[in-house]
């Protein structure tokens, strides 16, 4: 891709994730009923929630759920839900006995910022809050109940994934390329494919709608984390907010370390098109996410 | 009560968790979907789940569906739900960075037995079964995301519980007695009577039951954890099966602590009549929650 097409790409995908970043922002700032726990605990889990990031995951499921035709507002508290889940595993994953990171988004992990019985904890508590936005949701009953069935697997194959990542245990009658994918498709992917169909949950869709959101949150989910694998070989701790080439330190198996650069490029193309083919038959209202995509698989230029 | 009526109470209350106890374990064992997990991780989440106790929550699950005319098959999906919150709480709370116990139930605990990022990943997966197995129900949508959000604040005010026992934080402005019931309702308290009203949810109870069933939880629940406080000051840690005499040895307020042995022995009486009062709506279907209740008022006799 040229650059002066990067340069609009990047645009347009900012312009995209700024709407429903923002309503995601305001809606985890004020519609979470932080001020009923004790105030120590209600800061640290403020902390470990409200501290930025792009809210992939809250956009995902916004986009969605627009995309299937349902309302933005409708679909607020299901991505607050993944957002606190998202939020809660990366407290757990900071801590010294996991990754023992110091950093996160440019600012002291939890665990460095309250001490680590609180991170423990806080991180607990958000898991079971995301469960309970659900609850309070103002939908049909039946979409609730679909919506925890999707945040609980998601919630166990991302767990699933953070065990192979830090402890192991990967099936050894598979390729190292197989390898490396169950760990994204567990420890990334699995919540990017619930955020797509949790927005669609929440817009009513059909099955065909939810089959192809399915399908773009898969491919999107795999090519996120590629991404990031070659973003931590390729930038500055500077320029990611946290730790980088952390990877290749710890000796996990990579994207890069087994395909190289230019062949993890080329994957990061391959599942870019898979997600905007899989858009096709949301014609024109897939248009959104399919911006979404091209700016997340431009990260690394 | 003369020893022969407490002997009696003691056989009465046994026989009455038996059954519903049982069908815990078994559904514990067989019915959730342990090997879909990779091995060390089944492993851990199985070693935190399996290794006995009474199972007084869905005990309480069981037992206030059937008060309520339901059946105990219907309740068994809730009933476990809340066992694996439980059975998460106590992987949490006994890591290093908490309580620190390397004993429960006459075992070691899972972060001895499996390391502690296995301990904490394995919690949090327990956690997200939890309100997996709830959203598996076969039951009303309604009822099933009822049950959502119970398990959804019974968790959050058991971690703030545990906030409050090992960080403190408690308000100032209210008394020492006060300060440890705002404790125990919280740590303990909050997944009782959360057990009571799943029960009655899994039944469809009408308002007033619910209500009756609300009541008597509360009462049990701070009952359990006084009489708890009680053993820890007059048993021995081979009698309980985990580390005794720690709470004062900590430092931390107990009713034993605050209103002696005998003062602790009439607190217990006191809600073991507000707990048995509670259940007079509930007629003869009460019983076995009346049995129940008896038999946990006495294990400090």
């Amino acid at each position: 891709m040229p650059s002066s097409q990067a340069a609009e790409a990047t645009q347009t995908g900012m312009e995209i994730i700024t709407r429903p970043s923002s309503m995601m922002q305001a809606y985890l700032e004020s519609s979470i009923d932080w001020d009923r726990l004790p105030p120590h605990l209600a800061d640290a889990a403020r902390y470990g929630t409200l501290g930025g990031g792009k809210r992939i995951r809250p956009v995902l499921v916004i986009l969605s759920c627009e995309a299937a035709g349902g309302r933005a507002e409708d679909a607020l508290p299901a991505a607050a839900a993944l957002e606190l889940v998202h939020c809660f595993s990366l407290v757990h994953d900071d801590l010294p006995a996991l990754d023992n990171d110091v950093l996160r988004r440019g600012q002291p992990t939890l665990h460095v910022h309250a001490g680590e019985p609180m991170a423990i904890l806080a991180g607990d508590l958000l898991l079971a809050m995301a469960f309970g936005e659900l609850a309070r949701m103002d939908m049909a009953a039946n979409r609730v109940t679909a919506l925890v069935d999707e945040l609980a697997s998601g919630t166990r194959d991302m767990v699933v994934g953070q065990v192979y990542d830090t402890l192991g245990g990967l099936p050894t009658d598979i390729e190292a390329l197989e390898q490396i994918q169950l760990v994204h498709r567990n420890k990334t992917g699995a919540l990017l494919r619930a955020a797509c169909r949790m927005g669609a949950i929440c817009a009513g869709a059909a099955d065909a709608e939810i089959a192809a959101l399915t399908t773009y949150g898969e491919a999107v989910g795999l090519m996120f984390q590629v991404v990031d694998d070659l973003l931590d070989v390729t930038q500055s701790t500077e320029h990611v907010g946290k730790a980088t080439g952390k990877d290749s330190a710890l000796g996990k198996r990579t994207y890069p370390g087994l395909l190289g650069v230019e062949g993890s490029q080329a994957v990061i193309d391959q599942l870019h098109q898979q997600a905007v083919a899989a858009l096709e038959p949301l014609d024109s209202a897939g248009e959104p996410l399919r911006d979404l995509c091209r700016y997340m698989a431009i990260r690394t230029r």
